[in-house]
């Protein structure tokens, strides 16, 4: 629309922008496929129709590139809305990252971000951000259940959400079980007992 | 002491089984030092002055020495004295789940098995093969606890194990919170209370 942009500014939907979305997606797409020791940078030039030179500049390594997918990643936001109970609003929640992780693109995204936190440690402070802004969404239901009086006044949100998540991810990651909806339910439930119990206080 | 081995047979201590161990020994160091994307066989090789050929033939790849690592670990077992309450005895079990993963070796090799388990067949078996065998140990206390009254009967100890290891594991692999004593008292008061409300009744 007749915008002008200064010499070495960013212009969004330009060729630095077309650049990264075509790159990661050729990662994402990689990822999938192969998993995170699959993810190599040529072969993401190459699906991306971008110069190798470009993939190694800006992102380094593959662990780089995961460390942008997930700064990329558009998360589905856990249910907003009052819950009857905490127990069914840990259950609306755990249903909302159970569908994350169960997603075909999001799933094997986790997985490569978790691998490449484990050897790298960008990706792990980028993992720890991630779930640093995950539990925050967690505030409100456990703060509207202190306040009706179901669980004691002090339980710890970031508790109550890793007590949730926590059997999910390792379904996730050992392959222990199905990544089922009941799974997702029995984890709100032992969480909500456990929450009642003041087992989360801290 | 006068054996004598048929062509072809394996002698336990001899060079075979000396190779093994001085390549697992290398594996495991540089895992230690660089995690699993930093495990390359010619290094190990290398280090453990084994040839490249026997390394590549013998284990293949990265993937490969974890699964033989894994299965090479000799895992302290869970505390089996009964306990006063159901509630010490899965607060026993997870101090020794967090010391498992806070060792300085057992640690990083539980972390590399679990990234080469998100990207290889073999390495996911592997983990899932530990696991069972891991659930197996949680029986009896879980048994003891349902005849004692302080759980429902039908309690099913690979849910107890998994909500109370889960969250161990999620702060290895997340780092998010210490892995040190309170998370495990913590999660073992959570799993107790959950257990007592019924939760992992199947």
């Amino acid at each position: 629309m007749g915008e002008t942009h200064a010499p070495g500014t960013v212009r969004p939907g330009g060729r630095t922008a077309r650049t990264r979305a075509a790159a990661l997606r050729a990662a994402s797409d990689i990822l999938v496929e192969k998993g995170f020791t699959g993810l190599d940078l040529a072969e993401v030039a190459g699906r991306a129709k971008v110069g190798r030179t470009t993939v190694y500049r800006r992102w380094g390594s593959a662990a780089g590139l995961v460390v942008d997918l997930l700064a990329d990643l558009s998360v589905p936001p856990l249910p907003d809305g009052p819950a009857d109970t905490f127990e069914d609003a840990l259950r609306a929640n755990a249903l909302t990252v159970r569908e994350r992780l169960a997603d075909a693109r999001q799933g094997p995204l986790f997985k490569a971000v978790v691998a490449a936190a484990t050897c790298d440690a960008r990706a792990a402070e980028a993992l720890r951000r991630f779930h640093r802004v995950r539990v925050a969404e967690w505030r409100p239901c456990v703060r509207r259940a202190a306040e009706r009086g179901e669980v004691p006044h002090g339980t710890d949100a970031g508790e109550v959400a890793v007590a949730v998540s926590a059997p999910l991810y390792h379904r996730l990651l050992a392959g222990f079980g199905p990544l089922d909806e009941a799974a997702a339910d029995r984890s709100a439930r032992a969480a909500a007992a456990a929450a009642r119990a003041g087992a989360y206080v801290r």
